[in-house]
């Protein structure tokens, strides 16, 4: 439990693990107060261990339970055995955290709404929120302060919009879909024709469709198509500063990093994984089940299920091995050279001795 | 054309040939009620090819019209032939769609406008938008909601704020800009002076000047000059997510592809193109014409005309062949271990002779 | 000086000499109007050398003054020798210019505050800004239009809030922080335990806790913890568009730079500096005074005082000498096939004549 406020509920290690499932090995009374790291963990709480980094806190940890997987380890406290414990404890956050309340403002006085536009039940419209002429909003939306939703756009049920979030005209977001502040979506793709040197704008005609269950982090950006639309797939987050280009195609579950960079025109299959800071260049197809490795830079297809790194991206295990090679590059070129050298003097001896029938002087 | 409601005016293929140029082969009286991509037209759709990795659709395309360089492929359809098939549809796009609309709203008694600020005719200016003391806004500008105008900014005609965009105060941004959500121009650039262990902040007494015709994408920050202004020059084109430090000069007509980095007080010629994710070091001068490969890391000026790639970047036709071959570091580093013990073993048979006059013991 | 307007008072090189100490040499009464590079200067400027890349604008300077080091240049007008040149630049330019002056507004009526918030003396809070429920302020703040701060928010005394940046719920921020448009403190971890191929999303129930005097760019995002506190340390700056990852901890006085971005659960210690667009990964460890050159991936902890470089980082020198070889990795190729190809006719040589003891066919 952090040092900031995070009223709890009380409840038994019996209770947690009815929720979770799993077996439970200690006193089902074990009181659970809150949920922390190991490092962090205060009594009362419960915790968990995943990363086998983590094993040596186990001696430390004033946690009060365990959260562990089949592989049981040694520990002082009652544990919860079950087949995922990232997942366990991810449930157990809920279950005594919740997921964000937001504040019940009805539709605010001070928001700018179009007279046209459809507002569901039971949304909240912050202050100076501008929902505009033709928008339709399903219901339990929350469109906090400063949000910006364009012409036309479509959003679906238990949506949120976080503060100064933009969404241009004519898009649409899905059900229960986050859009974190200060992130984009629509906004016009970097379409040029250049001609005598001057470049002349594009229209982008296409728009945004973000289906439901998508995130899409803070400061990022989704532009929208040139002719068909940019989407990007059922259940897909996108971390912070993300930018995805005009026309491009993301498939449903993808896992999309912070500062990842995908340019227009380009395909992703259904769970994807990019790392921090990938780049992928257009009118590309990645598979499904691609895995690219953080600051990967792919300027080819990937096939379904393939894990690529470096750049130009290439099979993961022969990258790694490649990458780390290349510190040892100076030490290359020297053992190259002293190759050279000693040839030189091989061929230097052999010329110097009567030969039979090998022409040492083509040795060189 | 795409899933969203576009509406466009019909046209014959005959008007379209007019309004663009070239040579019609087939029916002039056509009727074309759309643009799209040749995959995803629909009958009454305009298409074009450019890049010869779709020329295998045109086999299945559904397009009523195909807009074609001279290099003319079999189709099945009447063909308009240009010399620059892309600017062409590019200017059929805006004849059929045209570029954004934006809403007549006046200036809306919700946004805050300084009561010396200077607004000219037939501006729209939104709920929520601000404009501070001292500002001076052409005619024809948008100012979309919650775009914030610092004091003593101009703004010249026809140029459009997206919303959420900050412009701070004192910058100068000309006409026809386009500047897009989220977008931050004139924050004060990375400056600070280490004494003893402290970081002290340098003011940053510079401005920004955004020449005509630019356009900077969404998320982007441009960083006012410590000293002297940061400029980009006219016609210049930024993507999303953006930045350019304090007091770098860009010049006129160049691409700057979406999470660039160029750090503070370098400058560029003209007609620069800079691939994605590309960053830039301080205090270096890219002449005109540059182009640098996405992903690149540019450490020392760039000659006119050149054409770099790789991190620390070096010419494109070196670094393309170089980066492709860093899979081959383990293969290369195997292949020097076999030369060592190939070479040992000849070293030693040598030696296990008699020789003349040469000293194998010396090889090594 | 730059050509927008910035007021500035006139000195004479005396009272600049007393602000800022060092050594006179030249007309104290030399007026002083202002302050500019060296080919920027214009009369009545005062100017300084540090980067020797400049000494050649001595010559065509239009500065009436200089500041430079103990390395005393030859010139032709006043100087003032000081031991460090760049902050005693800056002392002079906060003479001279000041930092940002913030209009006096007040707390807005079209602000939307939140009847609980409490708001020190001398806050100014713009139009269309919102404090929510349980924010406290303290004095001497500016929270400027479309800024969010979010519910249960703190904020130290003389901290500035620029136009549309979002801090969300329950984040501590301290005093004298300048926080720049479009930024993001404490939207949501990229935290999801995935379970049978759907991301479910944790709940992320730490906050952010900003230090006293840290200054964050521009369109940069800091994630809040998904249990602990993201923690950036007291006086670190940090660029635009920046991403920190959820629990980790930057020690006091860190530069980092631009498009830098950090996963989650890593800790810098103090005084580290990160350049342009450098990638940390998550859950390791950089120490105090750790350096990493720009476009650097850091995959692994890192000692403290140690400069590294490149993807995976390793020790700067290492680095900068393998990376600049790998243009050369066609010619080692070419030179390994070379050393094989003289190998082999060795080989055949030896072996065409009559052996004693030694088998060459065993080499090949």
């Amino acid at each position: 439990m952090d040092s900031m406020d995070n009223s709890t509920q009380k409840r038994t290690l019996r209770e947690i693990a009815e929720h979770v499932g799993g077996q439970l090995c200690g006193d089902p009374d074990t009181t659970i107060l809150g949920a922390s790291t190991l490092s962090e963990a205060r009594e009362g709480d419960i915790s968990f261990l995943v990363n086998r980094k983590y094993t040596r806190q186990l001696e430390t940890t004033r946690a009060s339970a365990l959260i562990v997987g089949r592989e049981i380890p040694e520990a002082r406290v009652p544990l919860l055995v079950v087949e995922d414990p990232y997942f366990a404890f991810s449930q157990v956050l809920v279950l005594l955290y919740g997921q964000r309340k937001h504040q019940v403002v009805g539709i605010s006085p001070r928001a700018a709404i179009a007279p046209d536009a459809q507002i569901g039940e039971d949304c909240q419209i912050h202050d100076f929120a501008t929902v505009a002429s033709g928008v339709r909003i399903g219901r339990g939306c929350v469109v906090y302060p400063c949000a910006y939703i364009g012409e036309g756009v479509e959003i679906g049920d238990d949506t949120i919009i976080h503060a100064n979030a933009v969404v241009y005209e004519r898009c649409r977001i899905g059900r229960r879909v986050l859009i974190h502040a200060n992130s984009t979506v629509g906004s016009d793709g970097f379409g040029f024709a250049t001609h005598n040197g001057v470049h002349h704008k594009i229209p982008q005609i296409g728009g945004v469709i973000v289906e439901d269950d998508v995130e899409i982090g803070a400061c990022s950006s989704i532009e929208r198509g040139t002719l068909s639309d940019t989407v990007i797939g059922q259940g897909s987050k996108l971390g912070d500063l993300v930018t995805i280009g005009h026309g491009t195609r993301i498939g449903p579950h993808c896992l999309i990093v912070a500062q990842v960079g995908i340019a227009g025109s380009a395909t992703l299959g259904h769970h994807c994984t990019l790392g921090g800071q990938v780049g992928v260049v257009g009118h590309i197809a990645l598979g499904d089940h691609v895995t690219v490795a953080a600051q990967a830079g792919v300027i080819n297809n990937v096939a379904d299920g393939q894990i690529v790194a470096g750049a130009p991206a290439v099979d993961m295990n022969r990258a790694r091995r490649a990458y780390a090679m290349i510190p040892y590059l100076p030490q290359i070129r020297q053992d190259i050279r002293d190759l050279q050298n000693q040839l030189e003097k091989i061929a230097a001896a052999l010329e110097a001795r009567p030969t039979d029938s090998a022409e040492p002087q083509d040795v060189e």
